[in-house]
């Protein structure tokens, strides 16, 4: 009825700026339609990602590989290209004719390339394609160009390229990692009964009672300096927890988590901190314990771990490999035992006793430094260690008092990591309502946080949950020491590139 | 070697204000430890989540379901309570003896049942739990408890209550069907060799060159209202949209996607457009063809769509039976069809010949607004329909140039659905450098897209992608009104609760 006329004729235009090394022009598209370009002269080739033709178990007519230069070896019969599109470490080995050289056909360029699939002599690789055509797509200023052909870019320098690094081998096997991570840590909450929750990223709380806020304004309304026009009509922050919001749908969908961006302004220029990062959050209801809390972390952790290792053993090892030597067998230990737990009294005997001098001297009722954290890891035999049971003053409101003494402890957990430091935070909350209510009567917060009694109003349960810090995950698992190199865009004071 | 000491004590602590209807009190926990608590006096129960019970093929022994009551009835000889723990839309029907009924077993209470899981007797569902021991485990004020027993309250009555609605039937059916919706958009794409970026929040980009950003400031900063002390050093926004992003890593892995935070600081009230929403973004290099990239949108929807209506059909059917009735035939159908496609040339012509007289008359050249949408939808028989081709000068910098003249139309794809509008937009980018280069050099903007310049002279290839509105997309599956209801926190002008 309605026919696809002129409107279609854009859709197969080919770029004109195009470069090709062979008279040989196709459309990527396996669309056809009446359209105005001459057909094309041979039959549609098989598009293969590099993935695929590298897996493949037999020889394959005509196939069709399309991606980027990443070396050319011009011998005086045979010409040999690798070629990468992303979907593997392994880049594809093509051999062609030296007459299919070119001035266009560099490190860098973008091709297409036709042929044949075939097993390949060498042991280094199953298949390699013999090329019958090769088209630069898109040519490479390789003068200019950042990356260089057989080099291995330390990860501060390609750091500096943020729009290309990601064509390295190492941010590439990176972000393929953390994109499994990602997908391997939703299944996990999924297969166990887990509702998913967008919490928001715009919040008018601050679950943390810190400073360390971004505060959001509509361009113009920055400019005034009034704050009585705010969009939203009460000032707005950026989140750093989806946790609060967490504990509201536990109340409705009894196990939640969330995965997201969260916010800290924090002016500190550390391997550790970003002012933007990811947080897996889980809520559980029904639960009196933190044991059941520590055990979701924990599994969490060695399922997501033991999922990816397995998903991507190549990319795992580049990590294992060139940056974090001894990381594989340490980790590979780790998955096997069980967790160490200590309490916050004991880990602050243990720092008394250590022969080591602190900075801070450790004492009953402050926070741990990182040095402590450190000292305590390395005590416990450089494994995964939780601390529970805080002072009840170091920690936030929401927190289940213990009732071990006046408001002497809380029901907190903190996960340690050699090399990381916090990886997780979690707790029981508090979910009677006389003990949070006085609590935030002390602290002014009543009117503020009705809502938040409301849900200890309302058929109130025992719950708890925790919060794990994605960049700190895949900083710990592959042994990549500076948490600037585990996110695609990473966001830090005087720094927001692109 | 490290014990559990004092540390443990904690754990197991019952909670003191916690009023059990029996004399029987356990821990919810299957952690037992060497506890300064007396120990359980019966064998530990399953425990079982509701759906878990209702779906069980045989009766079982001592089972433990935990839940809130959402009815409760009392007979003479038996005493009927209905649970539900958010895992399924029904509830599990407990049978007790009337003696178990105590003052604070109401509804919204929250509950832990032990007894015998049988087959029920009556139709309307599968099992029932004997209860041989009722505990109410958190009391509920019924009083002010908004939501009240037997009522089906409208979608905005419960929209006051941001912490309570998902604890009514809508919402929670909801917000398990967005839980669903999410993974299955995560499965087409991880299931089509698409890496999955997380794009940034925070950026100094402004994608659509539009005015309706979001700034972020510190908290601190916001006070003054210098600009010379951006916390980043340049002015940074809340992002619109991660294309220019994916485009980065769509030159380094082929196919990736994105599923993240978009903001609008659009002082709009509107029943479809929020200042914080969703939106599912992918894009694919070596295309050339617009089909393809409406090729990819039509499958998402199709199979995520199918995916949701076979995993939550008793969710889905709350809606299509008591919001919109008329939408299951009709999406079904969709489902069945391909997606009708129009050039916006033919789209104008459409609209001229149209007898119905249109607020903005329809002239070439201008956009389509959501009168002008609405008919065509209706003209095309209430189906799907993408709109190709749009002028040149309505659509952004980075839109290829179709060349069918003189910078007339660009290779862009709106995708509109009946009651919504806009739920797709996609487009070829412009891959060639001289190209692009000129249209930013008359924007006056080549310097600040230098780096997305780059991009083209570095094997740059034909690409293209597209996004879509998470919750547009739930409100055209659903048959939902208003956007707010598909969200779990809306945010939108004057309103940022919790």
């Amino acid at each position: 009825m309605l026919g696809a006329r002129g409107g279609w004729r854009a859709l197969r235009r080919c770029p004109s700026s195009i470069v090709s090394s062979s008279s040989f022009s196709s459309s990527f598209s396996s669309f056809s339609s009446s359209s105005s370009l001459p057909r094309e002269q041979r039959a549609p080739a098989a598009r293969l990602r590099v993935r695929q033709a590298l897996g493949a178990r037999e020889a394959a007519g005509e196939v069709q590989v399309q991606g980027w230069v990443r070396s050319i070896r011009s011998q005086k019969e045979v010409l040999f290209l690798h070629i990468n599109d992303g979907s593997s470490l392994e880049s594809l080995q093509v051999v062609a004719d030296p007459s299919m050289e070119s001035r266009d056909l560099t490190f860098g360029s973008a091709v297409e390339v036709r042929g044949k699939l075939v097993k390949s002599p060498h042991k280094m690789q199953n298949m390699e394609l013999k090329a019958e055509s090769i088209r630069v797509v898109g040519p490479c200023d390789t003068l200019s160009f950042p990356l260089k052909a057989k080099e291995r870019h330390p990860l501060e320098y390609v750091r500096q390229f943020p729009h290309l690094r990601c064509r390295s081998n190492a941010l590439g096997a990176l972000l393929r990692i953390r994109s499994e991570a990602t997908a391997a840590i939703h299944s996990f909450f999924q297969d166990h009964g887990y509702v998913h929750i967008h919490t928001p990223i715009i919040t008018s709380n601050d679950c943390e009672g810190a400073g360390e806020l971004f505060q959001i304004e509509t361009s113009n309304e920055t400019q005034k300096s009034a704050e009585k026009n705010h969009f939203f009509n009460v000032p707005a922050f950026l989140t750093v927890s989806g946790q609060l919001h967490l504990e509201v749908m536990a109340g409705a969908f009894t196990h939640v988590f969330t995965f997201g961006p969260t916010f800290r302004a924090e002016n500190s220029q550390s391997r550790r901190h970003l002012a933007e990062f990811y947080m897996v959050e889980a809520e559980l209801s029904f639960t009196e314990s933190l044991q059941d809390i520590m055990q979701v972390m924990e599994d969490l952790f060695k399922t997501a771990t033991s999922t990816v290792f397995s998903r991507c053993p190549r990319d795992v090892e580049l990590f294992h490999k060139y940056v974090a030597p001894a990381q594989k067998g340490r980790l590979e230990q780790m998955l096997k035992n069980k967790f160490v737990t200590i309490s916050y009294n004991e880990a602050v005997e243990i720092l008394k006793q250590a022969s080591q001098t602190f900075a801070f001297k450790p004492e009953w009722g402050c926070d741990l430094q990182t040095e402590h954290e450190k000292y305590l890891v390395q005590h416990c035999g450089e494994v995964p260690v939780f601390v529970i049971n805080y002072p009840y003053d170091l920690k936030p409101f929401y927190m289940r008092d213990n009732e071990d003494g006046p408001q002497r402890t809380v029901a907190a957990v903190d996960l340690l990591v050699p090399g990381i430091g916090e990886l997780c935070g979690g707790s029981l909350r508090e979910e009677r309502l006389p003990f949070l209510q006085s609590r935030l009567q002390r602290l002014g917060l009543a009117d503020t946080y009705q809502w938040y009694l409301d849900l200890r109003k309302f058929g109130s349960v025992p719950h708890g949950g925790f919060g794990m810090g994605f960049e700190r995950y895949l900083q710990y698992i592959l042994g990549v020491d500076n948490i600037k190199d585990v996110i695609p865009f990473p966001r830090f004071p005087h720094s927001c590139l692109l």
